[in-house]
């Protein structure tokens, strides 16, 4: 009675799902709506920066040859001809003998080609003019900042694909994209399926628990950068589900569920996935928790079959679903960043299948540690809360001691190019 | 003519502006709208989890005792007299001999103490009845997920001042919190001041450049969980900035202003601070890029003065401003995460003040390295898209090597309790 399944690996069921990218068309949206995109196209520098000769400090533009011979015994007196701040222009040209007093930011005025710090200049006022009396002598060029020192005219700074940070927003802004190209967002419809489901806002009752799934990959979603569109929970009844997945699926991108994909009597996504004439990608992993994690292809869209026990759920979104997502909003790191950690607790469980602890990281030093961030069951939510990484125990072990170092996959780091590959997993100690 | 200011320390500056702090008041927000704003109560537990007794599989609800001395050669037949789903509860007790068929979730049916996995269950069918086959015996409670066995009533789950991420929200949602007390954010009003801004859509012209900071501070004061206010750039004129400045601040929590804190000519902050009667707090700090990053109090209200110079201007933000705003909204964690990295490129420039590299971090197994973004000076733009980090070389120094270990400021870490302490800097190699 029970349906057999053939579990493969998780390198293998990513390719599965991966086969499937697409990007999401570019669309232009303005710069203060722009944050946590990422760009579609590398930012080119449109002028050389600065792009102009300049003053980096507030001081005098001098000609260096009025400082030739320039001594403490010997100082030069140069006239102070005009006072000019940074955006405006010199409206005088010095002659021999002249300096013009310039704020920081100011272009280097005509005729001048050194820039005297405030500190090196001895002013003095006689017969009505300002003057400057200097103590050394300059090369020409001495202080200047020029017109491209820091960016040339046409070169790439940033490449497509980076997520749009404040950083990046400051070049946006000084390269003038009032409007920036990015990538649409895929639309991430939400299934919370079960009888037992409670919405947050119900009293419980007996047998019944209350719906967290939805609320998690909400988040979740977003996170990725996808616009979650929650459709609400459905009961275990096989035609209502049918109706609502196959229906739902002409307004989205993918589509979501949580629970029903398991071997239970009432778990219908199997026979909703066989009726809709969907392409089943794979119904079981070599890992826990999510060996359930079920993905189909139906018309070019993803249908994701998620676990319904919480941290299932929360493990199969991350490695599954969010790198489609990332994918289409055009994100060039669109996997869980791997980094290596070392175990401050013991995992002496025996661990036939690779292993995804919900972690906590910590910092000793500029050593990463982790350790798990509580109860490890598949059903259990509470240790969601302070997970900020996966831990990767592969399987074939029979625990994990502390001192190991193991991968963990970070949650909120800037993410990696290639997925984990657990082909060939082999303990490590 | 000079004006001489007194240098601070970096933890002297940032404790001054901490002694300003203040938490904003408690909203509840709907559950949808709580992403990463900042628990402002513990989330407790309601009831227990799981809530009740019940079978974390898919199998049968038995009696214990009715396995006593069962195995292969002795197997013992019971009759499945009902089948139930999670969220449904059983309509019959069973009596001895009697089973109940069970799915993933469904509350302990009454009557019963054990759950026996389809695995190890032979189903048969004779005489219209449904029988299971058992060949080994079960203790009462084998295979139950006991109620409370996850979490007990009552227990705080998540300190206040946590993000709401996924997970949290999961626990939220667990709950019941339809609605979840959070903290309100701060508006944080921005004016970036100077004749040689141009518009992002401006043309460019001689002697003005793009004005890049306040797009840059809008998308930090977002990150850090503020409310943006950008009320546009000031030409440098005394009583336009004055006015522009004293009104806005009727508007706001905070007012950010870029540019105008140096001592050239047209440095009209100062003078703008003193004809409101505000409080300066500081106006130089033994730092940089940033020195002369200033902040005043009034009426309550804090200002931010700082550097027109895109990096100095970065390092400003996140050093004095972030900590204020993360702590109105009620994060625990205010202040930077501060972790040890390993220099990879040497960085060689006497080091008289502490400076604050944009820097990249990489991770090269488990540990944390550290290298400059681009070219570190205070008017570069450019770095700061591919910073995410602050390293911090400690003023006192004529340079450091490859492979000095230093602190970093993660960008997008999960915050530090403490703030960085330079008060007695040692170099260390």
């Amino acid at each position: 009675m029970i349906e057999k399944r053939q579990a493969i690996s998780i390198y293998d069921a990513i390719a599965r799902v991966m086969k499937y990218k697409v990007e999401g068309d570019i669309e232009w949206v303005d710069i203060d709506d722009a944050d946590n995109r990422y760009l579609a196209e590398p930012i080119r520098a449109d002028h050389d920066i600065p792009p102009f000769d300049r003053s980096p400090l507030d001081g005098y533009a001098i000609k260096a040859e009025d400082t030739d011979g320039a001594g403490r015994e010997n100082p030069v007196k140069l006239e102070v001809i005009e006072t000019i701040g940074a955006g405006e222009v010199a409206s005088k040209i010095p002659e021999r003998g002249q300096a013009v007093r310039v704020m920081t930011g100011t272009l280097l005025p005509e005729g001048t080609d050194t820039i005297v710090m405030f500190e090196l200049a001895r002013e003095q006022e006689h017969d009505g003019k300002s003057y400057i009396q200097i103590t050394r002598s300059f090369s020409p060029g001495d202080y200047v900042s020029f017109r491209g020192e820091e960016t040339e005219k046409g070169q790439a700074l940033v490449e497509r694909g980076k997520c749009i940070d404040a950083g990046v927003k400051a070049l946006l802004a000084t390269f003038g994209y009032k409007r920036v190209p990015v990538r649409k967002r895929p639309i991430v419809g939400i299934y919370a399926t079960g009888t037992e489901l409670l919405d947050v806002d119900e009293p419980l009752e007996s047998g019944k628990i209350r719906n967290s799934n939805s609320y998690m990959v909400t988040t979740q979603v977003r996170q990725a950068g996808g616009i979650p569109k929650y459709y609400g929970k459905l009961m275990d009844d096989f035609d209502t589900c049918f109706n609502a997945v196959s229906k739902s699926l002409e307004e989205v991108d993918v589509l979501i569920t949580t629970g029903g994909v398991s071997v239970g009597d009432f778990d219908y996504l199997p026979r909703i996935y066989e009726k809709l004439g969907a392409d089943v990608l794979f119904n079981k992993i070599a890992m826990r928790p999510g060996s359930v994690t079920t993905a189909a292809a139906y018309n070019g869209k993803l249908l994701f079959g998620l676990s319904g026990n919480p941290s299932a759920c929360f493990v199969g979104f991350e490695l599954y679903a969010r790198p489609w997502v990332q994918t289409y909003i055009g994100s060039s790191k669109p996997y869980l960043q791997r980094v290596k950690a070392t175990m401050t607790k013991e995992f002496l469980k025996p661990n036939p299948f690779t292993r995804f602890i919900r972690s906590k990281t910590r910092f000793e030093g500029d050593c990463l540690t982790v350790e798990p961030a509580g109860l490890d069951k598949s059903q259990v939510v509470t240790s969601l809360a302070h997970t900020n990484a996966l831990a990767v125990l592969p399987g074939g072990s029979r625990g994990y001691e502390t001192g190991t170092k193991v991968d963990a996959l970070l949650l909120g780091g800037e993410g990696s190019t290639e997925p984990l590959d657990d082909r060939n997993v082999k303990k490590e100690r």
